[in-house]
């Protein structure tokens, strides 16, 4: 028998991915950027053990366990075992049985992207069961689009591609999380009641009913590819954040031309949308940009050293009566005293209490690591969950 | 001395205008269709007198005086000269003084195109104070765009025009109201305590910074308004309904698309426009439509017939402490129990309480009149407010 685990991270979008030309191999129909967030604070863990002696194929999600026939997932098998180098030892392990079992180390109700996590950390995990070399990207799509781009560390590009197969619809690198190494990610969780649209449904719905999704791919997200890319190596605060803004504004201007409209924006990721202009036109310069993916959380983009204040800026607009350790989760942040006047500005801008669940404070990180020590493994000797 | 005073109606577009090409003249960037609604529930009411002894301008809105000195209303009087035939006895009367007292029989505050009714109110009292005869729908575009629309009764087409001079950037009418007798326009009044966007600024901002706006005019709404011509025509209720919600969504996602954005849909507009597509399905063919300005309330669009049911369902799904006489004005309605069945689809949809302030039922009526009884005059034989 053989057992791995593995981890791998969130990707939050800056330019965004809506629209599929081809549902069944998962193609898009514009090139996506995103940037990977630290494991530390949030990834997938997921452990495979295979093993002549399993009777069945197994899957646990997050303590439940699942139906293995799920079609993304025996997407995912079909195709690395294509990849699969065939040779006697390896021929045996394909035929064994798999039990698979994979968490997320934060709320998956949350609504943060744990789809992208949990299919990079599959896909990353069965090439290291079955030793799969290269580029493992577009396996990784198969499962979950955005999913490629967790392959990754920094931030990253997932090229649509040209080919009718897919083979060159891919993730690469643009830059490593230590090129803007000040760069930290700030996720406002939203307090938020209403079922939500799945976005594998909304964005076949855009493709076939938003008159504006066509102008967006074809000519102004190749653009803004271009520009993103720039800014990203030049380390250009504001212009990415300029551009960021724009992209999540437009996604969600998509969605709102699909008919019927899906919204992912609710009054809070509102609030916040004019809490941040609000803020950049107090510094008098760009120093956060938010980002929303089909959810209403916020996703905030700001250097280092405007944390603690944006902080404490953020509990006097949205103020909560959480217990600081309880609230703001991930990278420690030093509390800081707003002078009268900053205090003052933003006072008309507070909201009522409690729109905030929690915060989560976090930078761009590594791609998927394989965890050696055994006492990392979610599945004991039996293949069973521990 | 001479004094008139007129009427003039609100309209709702159904396709909307959003942008102009050029800021001073009022020329907008696409064509726009509206319906004009019955004076009778909702209008703007304009007393002009011109007087020799006058010794300056004056000017009473909802009963405060304003400074006469407004570049709209210059605007429109500079206009109107021009086109005044010069005799003896006219030329007299346009080097006379005005006192102008206008009154909107609705709400200002409710945000419901007061601005439109009222420009068209001031034309149409100024082309009869100077015997001005032919199209004054250019001279009314001058004050507020969409204004030019009120100046027709029915279904209502703005061209935008070709000439540079806006000479062809003029109104028409489509259909009289009698077309399509049975059509009847239910407004629903969100209560809401944001600040609001100067929808002037804001289609400002969207012509320099959304992408997707050139698209939108350019290609988009040239189609929609040659479909909804056709649509209107034919009373083809279906597809009527089907492009007004299209294009409503379309408007707001172009202000999504602006940048900062502009939100003008609130919750409750989100909740309404959710409902209306569950109240379609539910009746498995398209039986209402919704359309959104520049502001949250709703305005729904929906056959004779089926103004009972829906309002019953209304009632349901957004529930009122309010009087039912405070809280439906306009046109009566027959009150309906609902069934057993539509009751219980639409509970689980139910909102919290007083989400709306008031609804208001209409229907589509004629132009501007002018009002022969000297019982109607806003100004007393000295030219001030009675």
């Amino acid at each position: 028998m053989k057992i791995v685990t593995c981890i791998a991270p969130v990707n939050i979008a800056v330019i965004k991915y809506w629209g599929k030309r081809d549902n069944e191999l998962i193609l898009p129909i514009n090139d996506s950027i995103s940037s990977t967030l630290d494991a530390n604070q949030m990834c997938a863990k997921t452990t495979i053990m295979a093993s002549p002696n399993f009777l069945d194929n197994k899957l646990w999600l997050n303590g439940q366990e699942e139906n293995f026939d799920q079609p993304r997932l025996k997407n995912c098998l079909k195709e690395i075992k294509k990849r699969i180098y065939t040779d006697e030892s390896k021929e045996n392990i394909v035929n064994w049985n798999i039990h698979i079992c994979s968490e997320n180390n934060f709320p998956t109700a949350a609504g943060l992207a744990s789809s992208a996590a949990g299919y990079a950390c599959l896909v990353f995990a069965l090439a290291k069961l079955y030793n799969i070399e290269g580029d493992i990207s577009g396996l990784a799509r198969r499962g979950s689009g955005s999913a490629c781009r967790s392959i990754y560390g920094g931030w990253v590009k997932w090229c649509k591609g040209e080919a009718a197969d897919g083979s060159d619809s891919l993730a690469v690198q643009l830059a490593p999380p230590s090129h803007w190494a000040d760069m930290r990610v700030i996720i406002l969780v939203v307090n938020e009641s209403r079922k939500k649209h799945s976005s594998t449904n909304a964005m076949k719905t855009s493709m076939s009913t938003s008159t504006l999704l066509t102008t967006r791919a074809e000519t102004i997200v190749p653009a803004r590819i271009s520009d993103m890319e720039a800014a990203i190596k030049a380390k250009d605060f504001a212009k990415f954040a300029d551009l960021t803004m724009r992209d999540s504004n437009q996604f969600h201007a998509i969605c709102l031309d699909t008919y019927p409209p899906c919204f992912y924006l609710n009054e809070v990721s509102r609030s916040i949308i004019e809490f941040v202009h609000e803020y950049n036109d107090f510094k008098e310069s760009t120093q956060v940009a938010y980002t929303y993916d089909a959810g209403p959380n916020a996703c905030l983009y700001t250097l280092e050293n405007n944390v603690s204040e944006l902080l404490a800026v953020i509990d006097e607009v949205f103020p909560t009566n959480a217990a600081r350790e309880e609230y703001i989760k991930g990278i420690p942040v030093k509390t800081i005293q707003l002078s009268q006047d900053v205090r003052q500005k933003f006072s008309s801008l507070k909201n009522s209490r409690d729109l905030l669940k929690y915060i989560i404070v976090t930078k761009v990180g590594e791609g998927p690591q394989m965890l050696s020590n055994t006492s990392e493994h979610l599945l004991n000797e039996n293949g069973l969950p521990k």
